[in-house]
């Protein structure tokens, strides 16, 4: 029989419902993360789940990912724990690990600066998996990682490559070190276009925030600035689209 | 002295409120758009502006967009008025206008089959304006090209460009009949890598559902069917980074 959480009220709820706040998480080293395709991610890359939750009346749809300590939970503590409209009956507690060392600077690597809206960083993560990138490093005033709005735009790929909450200045110096270039992207006389610039195995690519883009600073510590050319009116580019159509041409 | 609107309960405020649903939209054949980036792009690429509404304590803000026929409102009509959990002071009546007759088959077009998420839409719109296609195509089961959050996304460029809802296959139909290739998307066997096409000038390209793709009946109907190749673990990419990485890619 597994133990059952039938009120919103549970000692053990209320401490994980502070997870949908980023002191909550930052406190408790710990995230939500919700739906199957998550929880599958999750248990497929090593992810560390702390406890599995399953609302009652969906055990029976997923009755493979059941273990010993999974709980089952009711529909009210389900919506609780979930800031989406409406739960998907599954969800889990993960404990948050990144590995600054795991890294490996021989594949490009993007840096993303103070990007805000949490489904822009979830979907640079998920180009930055498919386009064969090692690593994603967030600076300081980006989103958070562990927003349940960032992870569902990943679609699981922070499970697939190393997601990094880091100083980009830093980044930007060991790659430099390491004799990788690195680019910004830029839409003034101070970029190219990015077709100037042959495909590459290891290199920093560096988007910036939705309004102002990237830091004047850390334009000026690249090697050089890239920007996209426009053809029609738009005056620029989603950064997450940007981002992507830039990861894909220079790591074909 | 302009004219003020100072309650919700306004006949006339209570008839804009219902452009916030599809249904409301298509009866009066008119939207909202809000922000002064959008007012001020539709007034230069000669969008019908019905009424210019401009929230009582903004008014000296915007004061070189107000004319004779401008209607201050309260802030409690601007909050109503808005989907967004903030409005910004100023928006306007728009009327629908779409012309098919006015698009030219000579520069590409996109052509989006059952994506459901206002974003994907709106940024797949701004993509294609930047990447200088001539319009885009959103068939029946897209999200609503007026909803406010599709607008949002767009960021004006759907004053840029034709951007029509209409049948899909009559679309892909005329461009074939015209000579020119149409391109779908698909993940499976029956797609070719997209590096094996050369750029050029006419086409179309059908991007699908975030879901289920592109529907296979348009698939059967297509001159090939692209994929872009995914190095890392992510199953596929965000619909509007693929089609825009395509975008790009076919129309250089």
């Amino acid at each position: 029989m597994l133990e059952k959480i039938e009120s919103t009220q549970n000692k053990q709820v209320k401490e994980w419902k502070k997870l949908l706040s980023r002191k909550g998480r930052k406190k408790q080293k710990k995230y939500i993360i919700e739906g199957v395709h998550l929880v599958e991610e999750a248990r497929r890359y090593g992810a560390s789940i702390d406890t599995l939750l399953i609302r009652e009346d969906k055990v029976d749809d997923y009755k493979e990912l059941v273990t010993d300590s999974t709980l089952l939970i009711s529909k009210e503590v389900a919506h609780t724990l979930t800031d989406a409209i409406t739960d998907q009956g599954i969800l889990a507690i993960v404990d948050i690990r990144e590995k600054k060392d795991a890294v490996e600077l021989d594949k490009p690597i993007l840096l993303v600066d103070e990007v805000q809206d949490p489904g822009n960083i979830g979907t640079l993560i998920r180009s930055a998996d498919a386009a064969g990138f090692g690593a994603v490093i967030l600076g300081k005033g980006s989103a958070d990682l562990y927003n349940p709005k960032t992870i569902r735009s990943t679609q699981g790929s922070h499970f697939h490559l190393s997601v990094i909450q880091d100083e980009l200045e830093e980044w930007v110096e060991r790659l430099k070190m390491a004799g990788h270039p690195v680019y910004g992207t830029a839409l003034d006389e101070r970029a190219v276009s990015h077709r100037t610039v042959s495909p590459q195995d290891s290199f920093g690519l560096i988007v910036g925030n939705e309004g102002s883009g990237v830091r004047p600073n850390l334009l000026s510590q690249t090697t050089k600035n890239l920007y996209i050319p426009i053809k029609g009116k738009a005056e620029s580019l989603n950064v997450a689209v940007a981002g992507s159509i830039l990861m894909f041409a220079l790591y074909p």
